[in-house]
């Protein structure tokens, strides 16, 4: 159909979308003074600077859903999967005031950035002030993406279906981020059943389920359909979020781009983590599990530890089987005839992907 | 009429709607583990103790503006009244983690019960837990409260009225936060103009414009009346917490139930210390202005100086032309017979009670 754009120039819309939506808001921040316009810039430059892993699935399959792929429908998929991006950006930003976090990505994060930019101030009043900044803009973001979800310009019937997707998914993303620092601090055990729920909550529901479901509802799907694309949502993101704890500790890092052996130096309770405790050989990784200090030579010893006693080969297992429920799901879609061929073929190329991602 | 319900009467109806949302979000909490519906319940317990000054005023506005006063337009404004609630409610945990409080009103805070309710962390993972905690709650009380507006059972108009609303209530209150912590930091310089500004956005914004204008939208007001009345709730707004700065040093301490000189004590930047910075008389206040450690007697003194130096009575100035100005507009709302005379006599019942506040 000439009249559909390609997924490319779909992604372009959406960064203009993004662009667009921080330059208003950027200007309409001088209102209130520099130092608040300056926080507006300073978001802007690091929210477009994400791989839009979630827009682009929420248009893939709202592409492959869509009987007709009129002008009008994809307006809305533009800007819904904007505001998945910002929701997204959102959550990054109170995660990281709460775990302490300057940098991301090898790269100052919004925090080390204001917290360097200030140049005046003494040290504790620049972190404040860096931190106190990034809960604000977390919060402005995060009522922007709602009020985006709310003024969709879709039926009502669609448009309530979107509040209670949205809703849905930040409670279900705030009770994960809320098991993971009560992970961290102590306060909730770390047994792997209550690791898989919490990475299911914290990562699946918002990166996979919502952009599956958002674009089912903007198609026009069923309910049922919607149910079921929220489940391979929640296997696809969980393997997902699997992979990334097994790349942080066996991956290579110049290809994935985390800081080595990070989720060890952190003491992140993972799935991986989870396993090697119940092993014989966790005396021996929790020695240095956690300790800021942790050197190469002792962190490339515990990801011995972590491979010998089974612990990779465990979460590699789980990979597997959350991608194998995927498709499981997927061939009920097909053998159902609810959807189209390109339907199923999009979410095998999905599950494909995330097979063999190094990165 | 006999099918109005009395203004007590709405008031327990939006403190039961308050209750059953609690309720509902507690129980549907559990399905994510103990902590979290331990969470909810204990933020009902804390968001349920407030005046409620906020929603009764909503609805105040509502009644005098309202023509028929059907049952229907009251169930929208008791909802909307609820969720004004928990927006306040929701900025409130953000400023308490900002500023480091654990205690508000002498009682505990959410962040202070909360810390001393886990029992078996080391302190600064309880603080953390703790602190992060109140971020989490503060996010899901600022969507429940967008969602809110989102969901109301109004005219589509009415919907798009009240979703700029919100938006432009959220944005210029976050902005107003930003720059009273950039004053505290010492990132913006606390010159009065600033300071009046910084009051105006962080309180008269959500606290005074958006309920009045709120039941503007519900009750079917035009536009310019909503402004008119967005202005009056600026002026009183403005006035009610510069009576707030003025209460807490000069005031009783024992009926207004602050820590007496919290203000003091805390480096507070208001328009009283605005003022004393430009008078012969602030060396003497500078020496323990911001002091934790100030004790009775240099509060008193600093006190004496800030009578003295005249910033009592300049700020007593402020508050009476704020309030001036505020009948001004009502004059002017008068004049134009766009309302009747239950909205004007609404309006003046309210500037005679701000007018003789005392707590």
């Amino acid at each position: 159909m000439a009249s559909v754009a390609t997924q490319d120039e779909l992604g372009t819309r959406v960064e203009d979308a993004l662009r667009q939506r921080f330059a208003e808001r950027s200007s309409a921040a001088e209102n209130y003074g520099e130092p608040f316009a300056a926080l507006w810039r300073a978001a802007a430059a690091h929210a477009m600077g994400g791989k839009m892993i979630r827009p682009r699935l929420l248009l893939d399959a709202h592409r492959a859903l869509s009987a007709s792929g009129s002008e009008v429908d994809q307006t809305a998929a533009i800007e819904i999967a904007a505001e998945v991006e910002l929701l997204h950006y959102a959550f990054l930003l109170h995660d990281d005031v709460i775990d302490g976090d300057l940098v991301r990505r090898r790269q100052p994060n919004l925090i080390g950035t204001l917290a360097a930019s200030t140049g005046r101030a003494r040290e504790d009043s620049e972190l404040h002030w860096a931190r106190s900044s990034a809960i604000l803009m977390g919060d402005l973001l995060l009522a922007t993406s709602v009020l985006g979800f709310a003024r969709a310009r879709v039926s009502t019937a669609a448009r309530l279906r979107l509040l209670d997707l949205i809703e849905h998914t930040i409670v279900e993303t705030v009770a994960g981020e809320h098991i993971d620092v009560g992970l961290g601090d102590g306060i909730i055990e770390p047994d792997l059943r209550t690791i898989l729920e919490m990475s299911t909550y914290k990562t699946a529901t918002y990166s996979f389920s919502l952009p599956l479901r958002a674009a089912a509802i903007l198609a026009g799907a069923s309910t049922e359909l919607e149910d079921d694309l929220a489940a391979i949502g929640r296997h696809l993101g969980l393997a997902f979020q699997l992979q990334d704890d097994l790349l942080c500790v066996f991956g290579d890092h110049e290809v994935h781009g985390k800081d080595a052996f990070s989720d060890l130096r952190e003491g992140k309770e993972t799935a991986i983590i989870a396993y090697a405790r119940m092993t014989t050989a966790w005396p021996h990784i929790r020695q240095h599990f956690g300790s800021t200090m942790l050197d190469e030579h002792e962190a490339v010893r515990i990801r011995e530890h972590l491979r010998d006693c089974g612990a990779e080969r465990f979460v590699q297992g789980l990979v597997a089987d959350e991608l194998a429920a995927a498709s499981a799901v997927a061939v009920d879609i097909e053998s159902a005839h609810i959807v189209s061929g390109d339907v199923i073929d999009s979410i095998r190329t999905l599950i494909a992907r995330i097979e063999g991602r190094a990165s």
